[in-house]
């Protein structure tokens, strides 16, 4: 089957929807309208009615989707049918902080090694894994079968970080630190990047008058 | 002066270009092409030249960009230009990890108060701030002119805090928890999520390939 190409705002809801729909699932709800999607997430019925029929129909007029159901195709369209193994790098507070986050992800992301550069942090623990040092990424990596790696050491380290990771053959890398990263071919960056959305939030506190009407997309 | 309008996906790409913006002033850089962001930024540059002219014509042919003077412009728009105090509740990992990394964000949008629900936290110093009991919230976002507050609570607690904060006059919110939030009118929530980034970088690593002509927006 030929995958779908789905824009990059679609692809960054989708995440947003799923969350919403386990905790319905977890409550027992069978069935949620465009409209209630889009009143609890603040997101406008007909955009969310776009957005799931890229997938095809399964939205049923009147009755509404199928959470179950939905929930599994959209698992499926993120590729979250399968586990996929995550690597940490930086075990300072944030990185501890993302080791216990972690466990709210329902098992397919999982971390599963932590790494970090400060030689006096290996053999520590952190939620259940031994920190390792540098030397050893390369390694775990093919053992684990990691495919996804987190970057969370300060902003001047985070390149030489993902210069290793991409070495050792890691082709998704979420980064935190504060750092626009050079990218390479076939290996896919995002950035958490908590300064971005701050800054973007001033934007919105003075124009809010004006915006009410907006295309709220988050 | 009326505020322009200006898509989400805009404005938060704004503080990107200002991040690299900063860093090239710092290293005496004077101009800067589109060409170059584009570069840097993963961007295309023709998206880069029209996102810029939003706010007027700046950049000037074979020349590029004068870089202070899109620095200023941008934080006019962000309205960054004046300060913005913050306030942080949930002093865990997170929390702490927040309140470190702030540092790094020029003074314009600053931490000057942290809370936490745990009345064992109240009088412990986090970053140079006392961490303060949650009764005295609303006196603070008082006395301190905040503006803006920072969630950094389990799931659990988050709607409790978002509540506290409306009540107190908070008109902007960055969530870190892994849950929706119930907005009030005038009330701007940006959800910083983690999972969320994790989550849809899946989606890319699998289809990777058949994108990378495509429109990478961050």
């Amino acid at each position: 089957m030929k995958p779908i190409k789905i824009s990059e705002a679609v692809v960054r809801r989708l995440p947003i929807y799923l969350r919403f729909l386990n905790e319905l699932s977890l409550s027992n709800i069978q069935t949620v309208s465009s409209q209630d999607l889009g009143e609890k997430l603040d997101l406008n019925p007909a955009q969310i009615r776009k957005d799931l029929a890229y997938f095809g129909e399964f939205g049923r007029k009147g009755v509404g989707y199928n959470v179950d159901y939905l929930i599994e195709k959209i698992r499926q369209i993120l590729k979250l049918d399968k586990t996929m193994n995550v690597v940490l790098v930086g075990t300072g507070n944030l990185g501890r902080a993302l080791c216990n986050y972690s466990m709210y992800i329902k098992d397919n992301m999982k971390i599963v090694a932590v790494f970090d550069a400060d030689p006096s942090k290996s053999g520590t623990l952190l939620n259940h894994l031994v920190v390792q040092p540098m030397q050893e990424l390369a390694d775990s990596v093919r053992q684990l079968d990691i495919s996804v790696g987190i970057i969370t050491v300060p902003a001047s380290e985070a390149q030489k970080v993902a210069d290793e990771f991409v070495a050792a053959g890691i082709r998704g890398i979420l980064n935190f630190a504060p750092v626009v990263l050079k990218t390479s071919p076939g290996v896919r960056i995002h950035n958490a990047d908590f300064t971005a959305e701050l800054l973007s939030l001033a934007y919105y506190m003075d124009h809010h008058e004006a915006l009410n009407e907006g295309d709220g997309e988050r």
